[in-house]
C-alpha cells in the first residue's frame, strides 16, 4: 500500500521579497513503513520567520535549504502506522521533518508529544520553539527587574505576544510595537501598557518620539523582532545598562542589497548596553522551567495567544508571504486536511 | 603672591573635525591659596579621545564641556604650595581639573599618587584610566579564554597595546589592527601575532578578507576602539558566542552627519554574539586586582608600552588633533614646564 504525499519545495532562490514561483508543490509516493519504520500524517505546519534565512546559501547557525528539496520546519502530526515500539499509530509527534503532507521515517528526530490539555498545535507556538524563545530571551538574556519598562517590537507575533506577557508577569511596564491598531488592541486586553502602531510612523524621527513618549523613564530591556528603525529608536531610548535582546530582524529579511546598520551604535558605550543574540537551541535546559511556568500561567489566564491558520499545504507559501506583511496576528499556521 | 596659569579653553564646538580655533589659550591670575586650599602645578596632560564627546552639547554619562571653560581631563600635578592638612608641598596629585598649567582646589577630587616605582605619567595612561578601561574591558567584559582569538582595533593607542599585552598574557592569539607598519613592529615586539595595517586596506571588503586569513578559526573576542568597516569585518569574523567589547568608535566621533551602521548585525542572532559597552567609571571594583596584576606584569616584561609627548600646553590641541589622524603611538601625553 502506498500514500501520496504532497510536499513544498524550494524551487529557487528568492532574491528579495519571495515570491510563488520560488515554491513547488509536488507529490511523492510513500511505499508502507518497512521495519523499524512509521508512517506519519501531518495535522499542523509551523511558518516561522527565520525560514527565510535558510532560503540563502550561506553558512549559518542551520544549513540552507536546498533546491528540489522539501522545506524543513516544525510539524505536528499523527502516527497513522507504526513497526516501531517507540510509537503506537494514534501517537502524536512533533518533527522538523518540514512541509508535507505524510512521510516515512524511522522515529529519531521524532518528539512523542503530551498536549497537558492544550491544543496540540500550541506546540508549534506557544508552548514550542516560539514560546522558549521567548521566555529564554527575556528571562535569561533580558533579565528584567519589577517596574522595569520593557519595549518589544513585533509585539504581537508568536514571540512578541508571549514576551509581552511574561514582562508583565514579571512586573514590568511594557510598551509593543505592532503593524495595526486590531493587533494593538489586542495586546492591549492582554495587559500591555503601551502600544506603538509603527505603520503610523513613516519616518525614524517620528517612531523615535513615540517611543519616547511611551517610554518617559527610558527603555530597560528592548526584545528585538524587527530591526531598522525599530532599533535606532530603542538605542535612543535605552537606559543605562540596557539590555537588548537581538531574537529577528524581519525588516531586513528581504533586503536584495543589506541596509545600513543605525547611525548611533555609540550608544552602547554611553550607555554601557548589553547587546545579545538569542537562539532555543542554547536554551534546551529552560524547558522544564518553562513548562513548568507555562503550565501555571495558561490556566491561570495570565498567558493568551492567537493564531492565524491557512488551510491546506498547498497554500503554505502564501502563508509564509504573510509573514513579512503582517498579516499575521500570533503564530502563522497551516493546517492539514 | 599670584600666579599666572595658562589654560586651554574650548572656544567652539567643533562641527566634524576640529580645528585651531575651536580652542583657546587664556592666561588666569591664581591668588594665594586660602585657607584650606592648595596649590597644584601640573606636570603632566592627558589627551583622551572620549573628550571629544564632550565638544558635543548633548547629554551623556558625563557633562559637555562649556564654551569658555577649561577642557577638563586627567592630569598629573605637583602640589607647590599648601594649606591643607592632607597634602604637603612636593605631593604628586592625580585630578580631572584639566587642561591647565596650575589651580587652586580645596583638595577634593584629588588623589594623592604612589608611583610603585613607575614614571608619574604612567597613571595617566597604562596604570590610569586607560589601562582600567583595557583590564576591565577585555577581562570582565570579553572573558578570553586559553587559546581564543583576540580581535584588538586601535591596538597601538593607550588602551588597545595594554588590551593586547593582556590576551597574550592569558593565552590567547592576538590581532592588532593598527595605522602604520611602524606600530605593527612595536606590537609585533610584545608579542602580538598578526598584524592588520588597515591603511592598507581601503575598502571593507579587503579589510575583511585580511581579517578572516589572519583569524582562520575566526575571532572570539573583538576589542572595538574603532567601528566603522572594522565593526563590519569583526562581525562577519566572530565565532559563535563571541563577545564584543565596545570601547571607542573613533571613527566616527568627527562625523558631521552620523554614519550609517554595520550592514551585518544579523550575525548577532546566528553567532549568539553579545556585544557590550565598557566606561571605566563601572569598574572601580577592579582597581586592586588591575594594580596587583599591573605591578607583577610590568617588573617581569610582561607589559611595555610607549608614549607620545607633546610639550607645552600650547600645544595641547595639537596633540588631541593627532589622535585622530593617528599620530600617537600608545599614550597621548602633553609634558608642562
Amino acid at each position: 500500500m502506498t500514500t501520496i504525499s504532497r510536499e513544498i519545495h524550494l524551487a529557487s532562490r528568492p532574491d528579495g521579497m519571495p515570491v510563488a514561483t520560488n515554491f513547488e508543490l509536488a507529490s511523492v509516493e510513500l511505499p508502507a513503513p518497512g521495519a523499524g519504520e512509521l508512517l506519519v500524517r501531518n495535522l499542523w505546519m509551523s511558518v516561522d520567520p527565520y525560514m527565510r534565512g535558510r532560503m540563502i546559501d550561506r553558512k549559518s547557525y542551520i544549513p540552507p535549504f536546498q533546491i528540489g528539496k522539501v522545506l524543513e520546519g516544525h510539524a505536528v502530526g499523527k502516527v497513522v502506522s507504526s513497526n516501531n515500539p517507540d510509537f503506537a499509530t494514534g501517537d502524536l509527534v512533533l518533527s522538523m521533518n518540514g512541509w508535507r503532507e505524510a512521510y516515512i521515517c524511522d522515529g529519531k528526530g521524532l518528539q512523542k508529544l503530551e498536549t497537558f490539555g492544550l491544543p496540540e498545535q500550541a506546540f508549534l507556538g506557544v508552548a514550542g520553539m516560539p514560546g522558549l524563545t521567548a521566555y529564554a530571551g527575556l528571562l535569561r538574556i533580558g533579565e528584567p527587574k519589577e517596574g522595569e519598562t520593557v519595549f518589544v517590537s513585533g509585539a504581537a507575533g508568536a514571540v512578541g505576544s508571549l514576551v509581552c506577557q511574561i514582562a508583565k508577569i514579571k512586573g514590568c511596564r511594557v510598551i509593543g510595537s505592532v503593524g495595526s491598531k486590531e493587533k494593538g488592541e489586542w495586546l492591549k486586553s492582554l495587559g500591555v501598557d503601551e502600544i506603538i502602531v509603527y505603520k503610523d510612523h513613516a519616518d525614524q524621527q517620528s517612531l523615535m518620539t513615540a517611543l519616547k513618549a511611551a517610554a518617559p523613564k527610558g527603555v530597560d530591556v528592548y526584545f528585538e523582532n524587527v530591526g531598522g528603525d525599530h532599533l535606532v529608536a530603542a538605542l535612543e531610548a535605552m537606559n543605562v545598562f540596557g539590555r537588548i535582546i537581538v531574537c529577528g530582524l524581519i525588516s531586513s529579511y528581504n533586503d536584495t542589497k543589506p541596509k545600513p546598520g543605525p547611525w548611533n551604535l555609540f550608544n552602547i558605550i554611553g550607555k554601557r548596553l548589553r547587546v545579545q543574540g538569542v537562539l532555543v537551541a542554547d536554551h534546551q535546559d529552560m524547558l522544564g522551567d518553562f513548562v513548568r511556568d507555562l503550565s501555571s500561567w495558561v490556566p491561570a489566564g495570565k498567558v493568551q495567544w492567537q493564531e492565524t491558520v491557512e488551510n491546506g499545504i498547498e497554500n503554505a507559501p502564501t502563508a509564509f508571504l504573510k509573514l513579512f506583511s503582517g498579516g499575521n496576528t500570533g503564530k502563522m499556521l497551516v493546517k492539514l486536511d
